[in-house]
């Protein structure tokens, strides 16, 4: 037999919304009632339930965080790491504040809401870029939301993310400073508005500064993994485009890029340079370590859950926005001309 | 103002009782009640809270799973990326089921005990190895358990691993076979009856076979992550003993250790030979491919929700095991002498 809220206030002779109130601490209670009632849990070995707090009170102390699926039925949703450290982060600090998280891997979607509503999660992280409609349907969640990598202007949600025009920005403008003028830039799938189209952005952008004209041939885009990395190596070989140095957008295309320029014969950086962003964990240990900017992933995660703990505590928080700094880590990738 | 069960059952003009068979369809109600039930529901926009389910139905589509912690206060749980890509696959095959997944990354103690009463689960899947202690107080939740690569024998838990012995006597044979006779081991730190000491004695099988003898200065241990990789590298240099080749018991401990090799000049495989266990995702793309020995990472998040689901489904079921496959995967860290 479970031991309920009831049983408590029997052993310790009050009313069982005295036990309440002295578990959530929301009225004052006299001490000697408290030592009471704390000592009757003791004794009883009771477990509030948080299913049942998270009917009453909206306090269920579930924090959701959503993932994109790159496709429908992917289960490989950690591929990336860039993700699993994110999500570690959170799931860290999260805990840290007495919070669970429930990950889902979902094209978040109206079947979300429900689960925002049947679960009442007390707030929710999304990583990542939606469809518009999505941040529309969000919001019917009444809840606070914290969206990591997304510039989505909304008032409704608060903001995580970084400069990411000024990180490739930053790779290019460090290639351009070595000597090379013959940069390609290879590139996950670009959305208006979305983190990859701003990663172009700083491409161009530095490329304007040096005066080298953007051409759109060097810009090769492909899903954002270890394969289309690969994949995207042997396009620029078969171009035949003279390109002595490669911008990729995300560490784990460099990575896939660097396997297939590695099997073609073409050395890095003796034949070839290349450039990351993100700086994952492996990007170190790889041979040579590849130079790439570096992005705080495990301060991504802390900002987001900080910031939706204090919206959770402070209902009538507006719009926070919160830019990461980003540095260039010089690794063994790129040559000097 | 939140839809209850009560509305619908006015609306339908039935007893709430009528709604709650009619939604978990525990018994059979005439198809015309239950064509009105399900009409006021999609009025009425009505959600099943799933919290309050869990309260009196032991049945809150709620998985606990439990990754440990390398060291207290590590936030890096995600840094092997065995565990995301365990963790990937758990998600994965949760949500096609309608379960959702709590991860926690905590050294499984009494609190987790609380946190499984407090959220209702349906069933836990444990990854990893714990300390005796922690079986003894787990069995306390009375719910179904799955264990993932742990060789605990108690009847309450069921069981998903592999062979590990079998899967390193398969990558020290191959290193013999290739004519390796001074074969280093690299392994993760190793207690009794756990996965790393169990890759101990498939080492050790291995060499006998071959009838060449152990000896435990061929030995390095550390923990499994890529900078202990580097450290063992460099240990094994410094110690001058006279390998040709490495088993490394964790794809990531290999990772490290190909990164301080080349770092001190040491070419793989002309100068020294490397064989890991795993066959991450990343391990394809290094240079050179790294030679391991492939557990199906993804199959084992796949079968430890199956078995879970089907213990929730019949609950007398019996402890079972299930022991997955292991297939040794060549590519170019390893050199025939």
């Amino acid at each position: 037999m479970k031991t309920t809220l009831k049983d408590v206030a029997q052993r310790a002779g009050v009313s069982p919304a005295t036990v309440s109130y002295v578990l959530n601490g929301k009225r004052t209670i006299s001490e000697s009632t408290r030592q009471r009632v704390m000592d009757a849990v003791r004794e009883l070995d009771y477990v509030p339930d948080l299913n049942a707090r998270g009917l009453s009170m909206r306090d269920s102390k579930l924090i959701g965080v959503v993932v994109p699926q790159t496709e429908p039925g992917d289960r490989l949703m950690f591929q990336n790491s860039f993700y699993s450290e994110v999500l570690g982060s959170i799931e860290y600090y999260a805990r840290q504040e007495g919070y669970h998280i429930l990950i889902s891997a979902t094209d978040a979607n109206e079947s979300y809401l429900t689960l925002a509503k049947q679960r009442n999660l007390d707030g929710i992280i999304v990583i990542g870029m939606y469809p518009s409609d999505f941040y529309r349907q969000m919001k019917k969640t009444q809840i606070p939301i914290v969206l990591v990598d997304s510039y989505c202007n909304d008032y409704y949600y608060h903001n995580v993310r970084i400069d990411d025009a000024y990180g490739s920005y930053l790779a290019t403008q460090y290639l351009l400073r070595c000597g090379h003028r013959s940069i390609a830039f290879f590139v996950g799938q670009m959305c208006e508005n979305g983190v990859m189209k701003k990663r172009l952005v700083g491409y161009q952008r530095a490329l304007e500064e040096f005066s080298v004209d953007y051409r759109e041939e060097y810009v090769f885009e492909g899903q954002i993994d270890y394969e289309n990395g690969v994949l995207l190596s042997r396009k620029l070989l078969d171009s035949g485009l003279p390109a002595t140095a490669v911008v990729a957008a995300a560490d784990i295309l460099a990575i896939g890029a660097m396997k297939g320029f590695y099997e073609a014969g073409v050395k890095i950086p003796e034949d070839i340079s290349i450039i990351g962003f993100d700086d994952l964990e492996i990007s170190q240990y790889l041979t040579p370590g590849l130079t790439t900017v570096r992005q705080q992933i495990s301060l991504k995660g802390q900002k987001a859950v900080e910031l939706l703990l204090r919206h959770i505590a402070e209902p009538n928080l507006t719009k926070q926005e919160v830019i990461l700094p980003l540095q260039l880590i010089e690794r063994g990738s790129v040559r000097k001309l």
